[in-house]
């Protein structure tokens, strides 16, 4: 069992494996849905899902990974030392994410949170996210997600009241 | 690739993969050494090191499926709702939890931590944290460890001056 890995970890160049990713994400990832005030949309709100994951900048590298590993993203800077990779298109949600997580389900509570994110995705993509019936389903189910402690440091600041 | 998995995220047995183990210690595991002033003991400090992983409340059973898949540790209350799978003893760290990090290496710079808690075992081992030379090493293995912004919440404390 004991066996010496000559890589180093900020070189880590190996692809990263699905039960890993799994692992990371139940320990750091973020499922989250804004629903904000949008005066010029018909339905006068914006909903906004996104997927992401915060690190400290010296593991970058770890982000770069996982946007190759979902084949999408964006890595942008989160907070003063911190960077996140950010996934918030409708498609790469809906052909990337949610797929990947159903196939590969979370360990921790935070998988009641990514049930909450895959439907507010599948009524996104039925565009019922313009109708109020949808709408009204998304707020409910954005507020169960974002309220919950795995997001403690960015509380669900748009929700509509 | 896409299929439902009728177990809830609040009853999930199945037993923990390696790789999600190493994930999920990535992003939520950390490896502390204490050097703590003891002036009953011949070298003056005592030396202790220690994994540790905090979760909500919440995921207590996820603690205790950790628990299960290193055989030991103990599961405490951290600080508020948040609760701890601790493993302390120099036997289980050096007979489980190191051979398993070397066998299935952490992919942050988290790594370069856990390979200085790593030495500190060795020198425990061999019982040179009773003298001053091995203190000395254990000290600067620790301090190089435990500032380490992987431990934000938790600053070193007990390093001697």
């Amino acid at each position: 069992m004991m066996s010496d890995n000559p890589i180093g970890a900020d070189n880590q160049q190996e692809s990263l494996s699905p039960e890993w990713v799994v692992g990371f994400v139940d320990g750091e990832g973020c499922f989250f849905v804004g629903v904000n005030r949008q005066p010029t949309m018909k339905v006068g709100w914006q909903v906004l899902p996104e997927f992401r994951v915060v690190q400290h900048q010296r593991d970058v590298a770890l982000l770069e990974q996982l946007r190759e590993f979902f084949g999408c993203g964006q890595i942008t800077v989160n907070h003063g030392d911190r960077k996140e990779l950010r996934i918030r298109g409708l498609k790469e949600l809906s052909e990337r994410v949610v797929p990947f997580f159903k196939a590969n389900p979370l360990r921790t509570v935070k998988r009641s949170s990514f049930d909450c994110f895959a439907e507010v995705i599948r009524i996104m993509q039925r565009g019922d996210h313009l109708t109020s019936e949808g709408l009204t389903r998304i707020r409910e189910l954005a507020g169960r997600m974002n309220r919950g402690s795995q997001n403690p440091q960015r509380p669900y600041a748009g929700s509509p009241t």
